[in-house]
């Protein structure tokens, strides 16, 4: 639990100050992260990791020389916008191109991917790499589809020496691939984390019990054993890990003994003495091991073993030197702090003025996020919950804070004169700034592209809205990468924008449009739920059982429910 | 609470093993904690610091260039025994002479001491620093009683670079003792920590309460306020700190913001993020701040703020290079491994034989030693619980782990035919090895002192018995430094001494006369006890509110009814 807080809302930024000032010859903080405060050679490779917070000393505790170059940061347990990685990325770039390194979770994936792809629109060589540590998250033969633990830090130093040794961007890119290709984590926990604020943890283990491959983001495991000793737990970690091990494993490796947060240096020193006669026995030569805190999960106790098989390149990698808040490897002589880069301003200091028709439409619009500011505040928990028991719990958080954003920013525009199309823009960049996570970067895209049918001169049309909400569609999915059915957001919004564009082609005024829109989203909301059917709407059991009800269909559903009322405010 | 663990009685020694297998480069292990890996200048004056384990990265982990030359490490929560702390000076000595640094605790003091003072019978120039930082523990004026928590490591680090400067032993002392001077520390908690093995922590705090001025021994704190956040505790922290600036502060100040283990690093950013405002607010710079684990108290909820007022030799000192495993700073240019120094031959290879009279009685002695282990292994929790009463409750596990040692090596001494006096002084040096903190201290010291009453040449007599008995009466009081009425071990030692002596003296056969020393024995350890008199022994309210029991005195009088009941068996 987390005594020491303000305003929990705050908590990680408030962290990342504090730290910054602390480490301040090593790192500065810039908006969305941090950089390295020293000087860097023009031309070297940047690599610019991330991701949620709550990992201390993941991510910003690694950026120095001969590691990353920036560290991207989101809300605790909350990816980054795609917005702020790339802004960090352009703040970091040195010339050579840019490395973006991240663990293999989808909200990670879209953003970082995203900022990759304008940052090659922009003429920035940028290439992706998601760590695939964890062997319990999918099974062998599937090793794209595993998460990234505490191999990330494996994989980050040693394409970070790499960089620093001013290998090319595609040498930098192949040397952190095959790491990644040889490294293996497994874990386990004793108890859950719980987020700053909350009353409870995110799941508990039972007392006496173990849970086994666990993530990082309060995920509870994939099993449970019984309680056994530390001498026993060694074996267990180090047999499931070389039952893993790559091909031409060779007998060098890498070893990290990770603590969770919750779990003390003296346990883990206790559990190393086991691993390290463990590894020894079967003749594996273990490389510079780290035993501490590498990547944390708030307060979660537990730990986990990573191991990389070293070939004689990645060893001179692993044992270069280095120079970051918490991790320090031999000498990497003086340094000079770097240049103050001058921040781009990054509030724009205003809108484009909208025609009169078009800012009332804009200001409709800022009311619109308004309600859906409150709409969410108030099912916040409640969404919590409905996430929590699949994903990680933060749907009702981030779309609290995405949607009180969104309508700040929309206010401001709307105040300023701005029309619909810059009101509706505003505010989708404002929540997948601030929302964090897979669905805080999906509102994000969606507003965004919606707000490319609309523009600054004329009142809004029918016609318009259904476009808006067609171009939203498709981008989510495309970039999203999931399909309706998948039990996403797509399954409420899917039917919702068919429904829109046939009683708007059809002539059906928009308010009545929008209330069979939202129906059918609705109905697309409960097909993902197995619950109870509503009184007067049974449906057959095999309809029903389908699976578990997704929170961002439901989050959906209840934002178009919203804005229907907002619309029949106007009517 | 622990989960990682094999024995929990060999938590803190496999721990230290592993810490060791971790920094190899740096530390090398010796019997009793660790010694620097690297080579050390001759006549360099070495530190030497310790104290007990269970507060990683104190002490082991401040081992290295530029800092201590070793740590000694007790038990945890536990003194390490004065012939350890003794037997690690000895390795660590490069001939300039030793400082001892260490809290002010009482075991602390009294082992460090001791060893300083064997240390220069053997013509080895040492001196001993008890720092003492911890405001709350004592009020202003009264410094020299103070507990010393973080400001160890500010105390420490200053010390180490006053010696690694090659300053004479007179300066680093000197230089140490300034440092201390103006070093102020106060600590909160928000719950207790667990020994390993043990199933509830040593105390805990109320939900939504903050417990204020705690120790780093799982003692509780000194008052309670209600829980306030984390911009309100720095406040706190600063002006209390300020209140207790030493004369001549200046304005640079050296900060530790130390988490007591179970106090996650985000959490301590935040605060920090308000103390370095605060302590900018009021004028002062920071010098090189420290934020994370310092010195821990296990999984302790809570943390603690250090201010060490800098003068410009103070300032330099403390921004020295240095490289041990938890503290690294600048660079302290290449480093040679150290030559292995032959470790002694530790194990006594034999005892000396003693007459067949003498080794019966020397039997008779193991077999007292057998059945005090016993009872103590029995009592050990129930000590424990009088003891954290006022204390850490660890004084039935330094009791168990004491006479278990005894008994084991009195009887290996026995076996091998060694004399009455032998037998004693094997007992007593191996229970003071393995007990640790200030009762393991004291129970070795008495035997010692008791043994040198006996020969290994003739039975035993019971004018010999009073005599040892009352020897080691006048040695635990003089180096304790407690009188009797200080609710300690003497109020039950000084009746069972003098009623003893009398009883032999009017010539009472030794069972006799034990039985009436054993009843006096009692009887004093009663009277500092706070409870429902037996029955049929009521005595007057004011008797019975004197105070609270002391578990040394019980444990004293226990160890007398077991010896009555030996002494039974042989009549």
């Amino acid at each position: 639990m987390t005594h020491l807080c303000n305003d929990p809302r705050e908590f990680a930024a408030t962290a990342l100050c504090g730290f910054c000032d602390v480490y301040s010859s090593i790192v500065k903080p810039t908006s969305g992260g941090v950089l390295r405060a020293t000087a860097t050679r023009p031309g070297k490779v940047a690599l610019v990791i991330g991701g949620g917070s709550g990992h201390f000393p993941a991510f910003a505790g690694y950026v120095g020389t001969g590691l990353a170059d920036a560290a991207v940061a989101g809300d605790i347990f909350a990816s980054p916008s795609a917005r702020l990685v790339h802004d960090v990325c352009v703040r970091a770039h040195r010339g050579g191109g840019i490395l973006l390194g991240f663990g293999n979770y989808a909200g990670d994936v879209l953003n970082f991917g995203a900022a990759a792809t304008r940052l090659r629109a922009e003429g920035i060589e940028a290439r992706v790499l998601a760590v695939t540590d964890d062997i319990a998250s999918a099974k062998k033969g599937d090793e794209s589809r595993r998460r990234g633990i505490a191999g990330d830090v494996t994989v980050f130093k040693i394409a970070g020496a790499a960089a620093e040794h001013g290998m090319p961007l595609d040498e930098v890119e192949r040397i952190a691939r095959l790491a990644n290709a040889r490294t293996r984590s497994f874990g386990i926990a004793f108890a859950g984390c719980t987020l700053p604020g909350a009353g409870a943890p995110l799941f508990s283990v039972p007392v006496g019990r173990i849970a086994v491959g666990l993530g990082v983001h309060g995920e509870p495991g994939i099993g449970e054993i019984a309680m056994i000793q530390a001498s026993e737990l060694a074996e267990l970690f180090v047999s499931r890990l070389l039952e893993e091990a790559p091909e031409s494993p060779g007998n060098r490796v890498a070893a990290i003994l990770n603590g969770l947060g919750g779990t003390k240096y003296e346990e883990l020193f206790v559990l190393w003495d086991s691993v390290a006669e463990a590894l020894r026995r079967r003749g594996l030569g273990v490389v510079a091991p780290l035993v501490g805190e590498y990547i944390t999960s708030l307060d979660m106790k537990g730990c986990s073993l990573t191991l990389t098989w070293l070939d004689a390149e990645l060893e001179s990698l692993w044992m270069a030197p280095c120079c970051s808040a918490s991790m320090r490897i031999g000498d990497t002589g003086p340094a000079t702090p770097g240049t103050a880069e001058p921040e781009e301003v990054e509030k724009q200091a205003g809108w484009p003025r909208g025609s009169s028709e078009s800012n009332r439409a804009g200001c409709a619009i800022a009311r619109g996020f308004e309600c859906l500011a409150a709409a969410m505040r108030e099912a916040e928990a409640e969404l919590g919950c409905i996430d929590a028991q699949a994903g990680d719990g933060d749907h009702g958080m981030g779309m609290a804070r995405g949607s009180a954003a969104a309508a700040e920013a929309a206010n401001d525009a709307a105040i300023a004169g701005a029309g619909a199309a810059s009101v509706l823009a505003a505010g989708g960049d404002a929540w997948a700034d601030r929302a964090g996570g897979t669905s805080g970067a999906l509102w994000g895209l969606g507003l965004r592209s919606a707000s490319a049918a609309l523009d600054d001169n004329s009142a809004v049309t029918a016609k318009q809205v259904a476009t808006a909400a067609t171009r939203a569609f498709e981008d989510v999915m495309t970039l999203g990468g999931a399909k309706p059915g998948d039990k996403t957001l797509l399954d409420a919004l899917l039917p919702f924008v068919e429904t829109l564009s046939a009683a708007v082609d059809a002539g059906v005024p928009l308010y009545t449009a929008w209330e069979q829109a939202t129906n059918a989203a609705e109905s697309g909301a409960e097909n993902t739920r197995n619950l109870v059917p509503r009184i007067g709407r049974a449906r057959p059991l095999a309809e029903r059982s389908k699976g578990h009800r997704d929170a961002g269909a439901v989050s959906f559903a209840l934002a178009a429910r919203t804005i229907l009322q907002v619309l029949g405010e106007s009517r």
